[in-house]
C-alpha cells in the first residue's frame, strides 16, 4: 500500500496484497480483500467482505481471451456496496456507485456517476459510459455496449451467443445507443442494436434491431402505435 | 456486546462493533460482521461472512429517503444463513429464516415465521407479512406491502418505477393479499393489487389487478375460465 | 487439517475447522471458511471469502428431508471463484469450476469438467452430469437432473413446486437429457422431460414434455417447424 493513503479508515481482518495503491480519504470495511493490482482513487468507501482485483481464471472447456491488463482501477468518490466481487483489467469512473453482492469482470470499462444496482452482473469486454443506472438483479452479459444514460429496471437481462456453443460464432452482445431505457425483466438476444431514445417495455422479449426513438413491447417486442 | 449475552458461540475473525446488544444462546459463524446498532434476539443463529446492520448509502443519482432508523433488530429464532446482507432500519420478527447470499435493505418490516429464500432482495420500504415464503431469486423491489401467508416461487420479480425514471412518479410496488400464491418467474409492474386468495399462474406477467380468489395466467395474465 | 496438504497456499484469516481434509498443491483466498467435514482434493483452487461445508438448516415451515450426508467432497484440479457457498452432503467431479456467488445446496452430485456459472443457483437432491455448461445466474431447482454435456444460457429457470405449497405433491424438477441445449431466460416448469439433442429457444416458457432433437419457441414452447 502507498504512502500517500492519507486518513486511510481501515475496518477489521482488512487484507490489502503487495502493489495496491490507495488515495486520500478512502474507508474500507471489515474483512474486505483488496488484491494486487488494485488502484484506488480518493474518497472511495469500499463496504465489507469485499473481494477486489480478483484475476481471471476458469477451467478448460471455458472462453479464454488474450488477456494482459492486470489492474482494478476505482475512480474518486466512487461507493462499493458489501460483499461485491470486481475483476483486475477493469476501469470504473469516478462517483459511481456498485451495490451489494454485484459483481463485475475483467476488461470492463464504466464512465462517471454510474449506478451497478445490488446482485447486478456485468461479464467480460463490456463498456458501459456514464450516467447509466443498471438496477438489481440486471445481467449484462459479455461483448456488449451501453452508452450514456442508459436505464435499465431490475431484472433485465441478455445474451452474446446465439448459438448457445453449437457452432464457432463471434460472441456479441447487445448494443445500447445513449438514452435507451428498459423495463424490469426484458431480455435481450444476441447482437441487437437498440437506437436513441428508444424505450423497451417491461417484460418485452427483444429478438430485433429497434429504431431510434421507438417504443416496443411484447413478446417478441414489436413498436407500438 | 451488551453483558446479557448468555452462551454467545463465536467463530473466528468476527467483527462486533460497538452498540451492539446479543441476546442469549446466541451462534454467529466465523468472519461475519455485525455493525452497529444491531439487535439480536435470544436464540438467533447466523451464519459465515454475513453484513448485518449496513448504512444506507447511494450517489447522488440515486434516491435519498429522510431516514432515520438506524437499528436493526432481529428477532428470537431467527436463522440467517451464510454471505448475507441486511441494513439497519429494519425489523425481522421470529423464528424466520433467511437464505444465503439474500440481501434486505433499510426501512423494511417482517413478520415472523415468514422465509426469504436464498439470493433474495428485499429492495427499501417493504412490509412483509407472518408465514410468508419468498422462494430463491425472488425480488422484490421497493415500496410494496406482501400480506400474511403469501407464497412466490422462484425468480419471481416486480418493479415499483412505471416511468423508468423518465419522469416524477411516486414509486409504488405491487400489494399482495392474503393468501395469494405466485407461481415461478411472474414478473409484477408497479401499483397492481393481488386480491386475496389469488393464484397467479408461472411466469405470467402481471400488468394489472387481480381480484380476490381469482386465478391469472398468460402474457399479459389474465383470468382462466 | 490432514498432515498431506503438501504445498498449500493459505490466505489470511482462513478458517479451517477440525474434520477437513487437502489434497496437495491446493490454493485457498483469504477469509475463506472451510467447514467440518471437507475434503479437498489435489491441485484445488479456492477463491476468497467462501464459506464451503455449510450444514443444512431451515425453519419449521421448511422442507427437511431424512439427510445424513455430511461431507462435501471437491474433485483433483477443481476451481471455485469468491463468495462462494456450498453445502457438505454434496460431491463436486474433478476439473469443474465453480464461479463467485454461486451457491450449491445439500446432496447434489456433479461429474467432471462441468461449469456452475457465477452467481448460479443449484437447490438441494439435484443430479448434474459431466460437461455440462450451466450460465450465470441459472437457477437449478432441487430434485432435478441434468445428463451429460447439457448447456444453460445465462437466466435460465426453473421449478419442482406445481401446487405451489397448496397441497402435498412430490416435488419433482425437469429432466433434461443429454446434450439439450437451452437459450437464456427460458423458465421450465416442474417434472418436465427434455429429450436428447433438444433445442430450447431463448425465452421460451417450456410447459410440457420436449421430444429428443426438437427445437421448441415461444410461450408456451411449440416445435418450431
Amino acid at each position: 500500500m502507498e504512502a500517500n493513503s492519507k486518513n486511510l479508515q481501515l475496518g477489521q481482518n482488512v487484507v490489502i496484497e503487495e502493489g495496491v495503491t490507495i488515495g486520500e480519504n478512502v474507508s474500507i470495511g471489515h474483512n474486505t480483500v483488496i488484491l494486487s493490482g488494485t488502484e484506488i482513487g480518493d474518497n472511495v468507501i469500499i463496504g465489507c467482505n469485499c473481494v477486489l482485483g480478483v484475476k481471471p481464471g476458469g477451467n478448460k472447456r471455458m472462453r479464454r481471451d488474450d488477456y494482459t491488463a492486470t489492474k482494478l482501477i476505482i475512480g474518486d468518490g466512487t461507493k462499493i456496496g458489501n460483499l461485491v466481487s470486481i475483476y483486475s483489467g477493469t476501469s470504473i469512473g469516478e462517483h459511481c456507485f456498485v451495490g451489494d453482492h454485484a459483481s463485475i469482470r475483467e476488461n470492463v470499462t464504466i464512465g462517471n456517476e454510474t449506478v451497478v444496482g445490488r446482485a447486478a452482473i456485468v461479464e467480460l469486454n463490456t463498456k458501459i459510459g456514464s450516467n447509466v443506472t443498471i438496477q438489481t438483479l440486471v445481467y449484462v452479459t459479455g461483448d456488449t455496449i451501453v452508452e450514456d444514460n442508459v436505464f435499465f429496471g431490475p431484472c433485465v437481462s441478455m445474451s452474446n451467443d446465439k448459438y448457445m456453443g453449437l457452432q464457432e460464432y463471434e460472441l456479441k452482445g447487445p448494443h445500447f445507443k445513449r438514452n435507451v431505457k428498459v423495463g424490469n425483466n426484458a431480455p435481450f438476444l444476441p447482437n441487437v442494436t437498440i437506437g436513441e431514445d428508444a424505450v423497451v417495455g417491461a417484460g418485452s422479449v427483444v429478438t430485433k434491431d429497434v429504431n431510434a426513438g421507438d417504443t416496443v413491447v411484447g413478446v417478441p417486442a414489436k413498436k407500438m402505435k
